[in-house]
């Protein structure tokens, strides 16, 4: 293993030590990795995420005025406690409910529901959404259904949007059940990741091989072949999400995912791929991002994300402000 | 070589077209490869960069308002021509002259400095400095004395923002020639970079190797040696500045730059060490910026820029405003 650390079991600590200093905006949770904002809203619905660490800059990378109030860091590729993510809610609600975005792992699901009834006993309104975007697998290693991937960032962005123009908590969770429907998601990954304390890739892929499908954490994909050039890449997903997917309209947001370690020139060609290919198929695409957003450690591959706006609201939240540093 | 592409020989053009889908508030001139503002401010001295591909998002995505008003796009590794660069100054000037923002390698110079003569010979007023922060190497390939690397982000900020503000082309050239004395930059690899036209990596280091000092185009280093802690890397490198330095004050900003396929997670831990190796030793940071900035394709390391703010408007400079999506 080949990385820029001390000791593998400190990475989550050194890393939120390293992300407050840099973004002074937030504050990492003393005794806890939570990264929140320094003053909450007042009278503001809460959202809170996090997940496993790995993927930054998800989630704590999205904390921010018109985004999440907190993000909540479990170990590598592991889900959070319900104390970690217990003592979130409790920092950021100001009394208006906490609403969390969880993906769709049996972990986050089972500690994030925990903490949510915990909260409820101390008397604070919890509500939650289960993100489950990726479209490449049903029933996987970790998770019932299908796993939630990139789209929860478009998730998080609505509801924090929604959050600050003063929607409520059951506004929240019909907008969040709503959402999540017309969230649509699926990757590629031509190299593997490497977990520190473990030292070595979480699979292998020949020189020329690539996988279809694949997850966040180098869970299997559905296809495993040669590897593709960009254009035909970009063919396989998006014939992909149009299979796995029946909405009513082409008026969609594109995010472009970067895993990690894919330099941004190849993001762009894979990007150029997709649109000419989206516009060919009729696709009015209104909105578009491209980075490194919910990545996978290093691993070199990306992934495709459409988000149907079945409303028109939703292009303004997107388009709303936020100082979180990662938007 | 495994990369998301199609044909290597168009990995710039493509790239391009992609950026400009992404980021619809810049255009990609027609004929060549060069990003500007759509719309450049009038009576503002226009400030542009430029260089080989392969340091993404440098430079194109620090086209903005506040920034760059155009980015030269060269081939991979690859000095733009004096035509590329002549189009981009004349795309943008708007009577208040121009300021090209070279970084120190042989060919930039000499093509910079020929555009700069053909846009005199058309009546166009033309300043430039050479970026030359990195304290590695003195007397490198491709470059006489010290190579210009990632501190010409900083750079770029100021002279846009002091643009922006309204200082006139001599105001602008002082500025850099003040400016180019207090930045100072160090990098090291643990994976070298590939160039998609040549099809595999530029250079070999084995499994447990490393190199301080290397470029940005994978030029050697000062160093080569087994594979060290991100603490023992902060030393090393923050020695290195300060023995190349005679600063007067302690009062910087900083820049942890990612060479393109080193995760968030390895960039904030390296940032901690390093910023703690900074408050011992009586630094004062006023300003932290981290992320891929100055790549070099998907080499795997990163660099250390520090920037001595000896103006105190330097660091109002680095505060302000700007749309550029890369900043």
């Amino acid at each position: 293993m080949k990385k820029i650390l001390n000791n593998p079991s400190d990475v989550v600590t050194e890393m939120l030590a390293g992300f407050v200093q840099i973004h002074e905006d937030v504050q990492l949770l003393k005794d806890t990795h939570v990264i929140a904002r320094r003053t909450p809203q007042d009278g503001k619905v809460a959202i809170i995420s996090g997940g496993g660490s790995g993927h930054e800059p998800a989630h704590a990378g999205f904390v921010g005025d018109g985004l999440l109030d907190a993000a909540v860091c479990g170990q590598v590729f592991t889900s959070p406690t319900p104390d970690q993510i217990l003592a979130a809610i409790k920092a950021v609600h100001t009394g208006a409910g906490v609403f969390l975005v969880i993906k769709n792992y049996s972990g986050d699901c089972m500690n994030f529901e925990m903490a949510k009834d915990l909260a409820e006993m101390e008397g604070i309104d919890v509500d939650f959404v289960i993100v489950n975007d990726d479209v490449a697998v049903f029933d996987s290693s970790f998770t019932e259904g299908r796993r939630g991937v990139a789209g929860t960032l478009f998730m998080h962005k609505v509801l924090g949007a929604a959050a600050k123009n003063g929607a409520r908590l059951t506004d929240i969770k019909a907008l969040a059940d709503n959402v999540v429907t017309h969230l649509a998601s699926v990757g590629f990954a031509i190299s593997p990741a490497t977990v520190p304390e473990v030292g070595k890739p979480g699979f292998e892929l020949s020189a020329t091989e690539m996988e279809f499908g694949i997850g966040i954490h180098g869970e299997p994909g559905y296809r495993r072949e040669e590897l593709k050039s960009s254009r035909e890449i970009a063919v396989e997903l998006l014939d992909k999400l149009e299979e796995e997917t029946s909405w009513s309209s082409k008026k969609v947001a594109v995010l472009f995912n970067g895993m990690g370690a894919t330099p941004l020139m190849e993001q762009y060609i894979f990007a150029n791929d997709v649109l000419t290919l989206l516009e060919e198929r009729g696709y009015e695409v209104v909105y578009k991002k491209l980075g490194n957003y919910m990545t996978a450690i290093d691993m070199a591959g990306m992934s495709l994300t459409l988000f149907e706006l079945a409303d028109a609201q939703w292009l303004d939240y997107l388009n709303q402000h936020t100082d979180a540093p990662a938007w």
